[in-house]
């Protein structure tokens, strides 16, 4: 027994081998002088012992992380001058940052290698750096309504408001005054023309579907957070959730961690925000990238600044760039409503082509932040319908925006037209590859696009890998029509190949290598892969797709019944997450069939699956070649990947 | 040469073995007196020509008839009493109704066996004395208009009705003072409240879907016509197709034969109507029976009517009745969504207790017509909100009949509550099972009313056949709940078994053999087949939903792009009437993992695939056990079994 107690020279303390927040390399605590015990006492900085002392201490904590790899909290006592070690343990309450900076430091000292480092992180650990993570104590008087389903993980903060025009408005107004412009959307559900809101919020909050909502989906792609409330109540612009109201300009602050519920705070909380570079992340990515060998990782993303995002995240190409999600921009929907609902072919190519220079710059800017690795540019794949007005104000200006064109329509017929091109089930209706055998000319225009950007890369020496994926793809038929074109009675398409010749000659340019490819989303083409690969260069699996379409799920309506099923432990995990067993038998099967055709077929999956670690495992043995996911998840599936590769090297 | 004008003892004459509409065994022709010829001319009836000739002539034509197995037409002269045949021939423009008689009167006369009248009458041939045909010497007068998509085969008169509402209004009116009766449908599309006009209408004539859409499928079930006119575009109590607009009112004649393109007539044409009995239907149907063994056909059938009509087409039981058709009726349609609309169980146990004797009534007249056979009953599959209004009219219904009832919600409540049913793709949705497991309540009602049916007619000395089916399986965690039930800590869910056994001890009843099984309708059964045979004694194949899911294709939105993708030959025929070959894939996998659990697993087919010839041939060669499809198409897929057995028998 050794006392702190003993007179001046005597003290006892208690410290992390650093902080265990930031990672920093000080040792942080607290001693207290002449003092038994430190228990419920407030004591001084342990950095501002006497300096022999902290010396001693920091070689202490050095060597207690070097035997134990990893943060260690350590007690002491001095009694009369000689320092004693109490106790030394692990530390349970530590952030990711400071973990993966104290495993950085080891391996700077070589006290472990790299495979050590890689391998001591879990995946979705990284979720906590990528994001915003609520400052715990800054929500102790906050109102707490906890619950709810995850959409996308994280922490958000701002005033809720309930609809797309209001939020934008607000967001400019507090931008112009210099006031603080976050803001929250607050909507049953989210459609095309609310892509802008989210986009500008830093979260959403919604009452329909769950991790796989359009909202959900949306707002991971555009790395913002989205929590889904089946309990709340929207009246006009007030929320209900049980006896809470929330009012439209309320603060509140979404705290949706990974691993636990989420939970809303009424009022706006602290954030600590993520820095990569700081966080030691860009550093780890590195380590990590070693270990990445035949499969890899790519990004889906959609934009110039989610592809360098990507880059800088380590992605080895984007896997799935959606050319819709260009257009749901304020300035570009319009236009690309008005060709929608051309009642002529002539009529649809004049709007096509405003479109084109648009997508064009887009693709160039893209394939430019790429340069080195492949782009997958999925042509067209949402149902039309999709990119119209869903509420009163946006029909209002979908109606003066034509009235500016001076097209000859009426409100009436623009409204008969919208309204035809309703459907009872979307998911299975004119979409996808289907839109282009009956609208030719939308491809077409994309194809042009595309070609144009490349080969004005090709002119200042950039050569790009462009993948053009054609989506929804039942049988082989379609991709060969699309591919090599068809002349029949009374029509023709043109062949992706004829069109992507003609803008090289047009630009006089040198020939490029391109692949062309599918998606496999449909149990029949992954029961068809055989002749499909006759065709198609690679098969990208639309897992959501496929998981709606083999277990008949739709991923929008399934939160209706999901927590019954749940309850009742019907379903192994949410399929929209974990792939079904079923899902994983079309997948292998299509990669077998696919590569008795053609045996260099590259493979790779693209839905929301890709940055789940059982769902990459599952990939890797199916023998596939990527997985791809959105930029945020791209140190994920990384990380998985390496740590795979590691685990399969150990033997 | 031989002369006919040779004299007063000199003819020449035409005439056909038989009545080449009726089949009727008096010669058909007319003769010329002391002429040389009868082309251009009108002459006598045959059948008054001396007797003496008549008579040699009747047994020249049965000879012919023996010989040729046919009807045929011959040519004679007599000159100067001496009878010469001329020339004889095949008939082209004959009647199915007439062959049909010929086949029967020969194997009547043992010229032919009965494999011989089988194997020679087309099974789709049928479809002309199963509907009434348009009578073509009463429209040479009416304006024509061409083309259109075939969704339920026949002709159908009627004065056009642009609302359920306003054609039920008609129909009485005209009921009451005794006027023609005879009305159609016309609408975009057709849903759950518009059956009961359909069921009262001849024809329904719809823009919207195809084959499959919702129009052509109920039309088929009972017998009506169904047309569907993409272009028909309709305005109000206007229809305008082209540049002829029909009214409210007027008169169309819709003629779809089941190998020509459809035909509108506008205005009355005259129908020739079908009698089994005297068309020679019914005899056929014996002599088809002897040859069908181990492969049976089955009905689809929801009504007593439909079940009876069934069995007179000799039907081996009942391979489809679906509970949901049941609750369409408009006197049932507002105790069903008031169960829908409750807010809590106790609410829906109420209504549920008013629909149980209703159900139970409907099952006990099946069940005692389809005795000696197998009647496969499916529990609720619909989703919900297919029940609710889908236009103002019969929202107005709903209110006041909510109101009625005293219920506390209000009108905005009654409201709120249908439109939360909604679903962005109903197909993929909360429906099936699904709906069991969140209600199970439903089923629970629904499992009562049989048992308490089949109890009733057990103690009246019938012992039927019942075979439960679950619809919508995705895996066998759900058939094992709904058949055992489950308790949880929250809640619990009563098996099938429990229920069905408590009512039998309530009922003093003797113990029952009974069937549970499920519908294969999404791939993931299908693929995971072999764990659903754990618990299901039957698969049936819902080929409709499981094309699909397959290949993605909801049958309520093909028809906007299918017109393109026949133009381009994409597709091998219409999904929805040909088997895809890979949704056969998965029916042949189903049956092998399936039957690998349980070998005597009983496998039928019960989609809108089971009437077509080529898809018998196909289940007949899957090892399935039987087909089932409308009651209309029965003799159909009979003939199409009896056919295939003789052929194989023959080696």
């Amino acid at each position: 027994m050794v006392y702190g107690n003993y007179g001046k020279e005597s003290a006892s303390g208690n410290f992390f081998t650093r902080n265990i927040v930031t990672g920093e390399g000080k040792i942080q605590g607290e001693y207290h002088q002449s003092s038994f015990d430190s228990i419920g006492a407030k004591g001084k900085d342990i950095n501002k012992i006497t300096p022999a002392y902290l010396n001693r201490l920091e070689k202490i904590a050095r060597s207690v992380e070097d035997h134990f790899k990893e943060i260690r909290s350590i007690r002491f006592t001095i009694e009369n001058k000689k320092l004693w070690l109490v106790d030394q343990r692990a530390v349970m309450s530590k952030s990711t940052q400071s973990e993966i900076k104290t495993r950085l430091d080891l391996l700077k000292r070589k006290v472990v290698d790299d495979r050590y480092v890689v391998s001591h992180v879990k995946p979705q650990q990284l979720n906590e750096i990528l994001h915003p993570v609520v400052n715990p104590s800054s929500v102790s008087k906050l109102k707490t309504l906890p619950g709810g389903l995850t959409g996308a993980p994280g922490a958000a903060i701002g005033r809720v408001f309930f609809t797309t025009d209001g939020l934008i408005d607000a967001y400019r107004e507090a931008q112009h005054k210099g006031q603080d412009t976050r803001v929250i959307l607050c909507m049953e559900s989210t459609f095309a023309e609310d892509v802008k809101a989210i986009e500008l919020a830093t979260g959403v909050l919604s009452s329909e579907g769950g991790y796989a909502a359009h909202a959900s989906v949306v707002a991971r792609q555009y790395g913002k957070i989205s929590l889904v409330k089946p309990e709340m109540r929207i009246r006009g612009r007030k929320a209900t959730i049980g006896d809470i109201t929330i009012n439209e300009g309320d603060y509140v602050t979404l705290n949706v961690p990974f691993y636990k519920d989420p939970v809303i705070y009424l009022g706006a909380a602290e954030l600590i925000e993520p820095n990569p570079e700081e966080s030691g992340l860009l550093d780890f990515i590195k380590l990590v990238r070693r270990h990445i060998k035949d499969f890899h990782v790519r990004a889906n993303a959609d934009s110039p600044r989610g592809a360098a995002l990507a880059a800088s995240f380590g992605a080895d190409g984007i896997g799935l760039c959606r050319t819709e999600h260009m257009f749901f921009d304020e300035k570009r929907i319009n236009i690309f409503r008005e060709m929608i609902l051309s009642d002529t072919t002539e009529e649809r190519k004049i709007a096509l082509k405003k479109l084109q220079p648009i997508q064009k710059t887009d693709f160039y800017k893209i394939l430019k932040i790429m340069k080195q690795y492949e782009v997958t540019i999925r042509l067209l794949d949402a149902p039309l319908h999709e990119f119209l007005p869903h509420n009163s104000e946006e029909m209002k200006k979908l109606l003066a925006y034509m009235k500016s064109r001076k097209t000859k329509i009426s409100d009436k017929e623009i409204r008969a037209r919208c309204e035809s091109l309703n459907e009872f089930n979307p998911m299975l209706g004119h979409r996808g590859c289907r839109i282009a055998v009956s609208y030719p000319e939308i491809y077409e225009m994309q194809i042009r696009a595309i070609f144009e950007a490349v080969f004005n890369l090709q002119k200042e020496g950039i050569t790009v890998h462009p993948e053009i994926m054609i989506p929804l793809i039942m049988n082989e038929n379609e991709l060969k029509l699309i591919i090599y074109g068809k002349k029949i009675e009374g029509g023709s398409i043109r062949g992706l190949v004829d069109i992507a010749e003609e803008v090289r000659l047009s630009m006089k340019a040198k020939k490029l290598d391109y692949k062309i490819g599918t998606m496999i989303e449909l149990p029949v083409a992954a029961l068809g892969a055989g002749e499909i690969a006759r065709y198609a260069e690679f098969f990208s699996f639309g897992t959501n797709d496929l998981t709606q379409t083999t277990t008949g799920l739709s991923r929008d309506d399934f939160n209706t019944f999901m927590p019954d099923y749940t309850q009742f432990d019907i379903l192994d995990g949410n399929p929209f997450q974990v792939l079904n067993h079923y899902v994983k038998e079309l997948v292998e099967l299509a990669v077998k069939r696919g590569r008795l055709t053609r045996p260099g077929l590259i493979t790779g999956l693209c839905g929301e699956h890709g940055a789940i670690p059982e769902n990459i495992r599952f990939c890797m043995d199916a023998g596939l070649n990527y997985v791809s996911c959105s930029s945020y998840s791209v140190p994920i599936a990384a990380l998985t990947i390496a740590q795979l590769n590691i685990e399969r090297e150990a033997g």
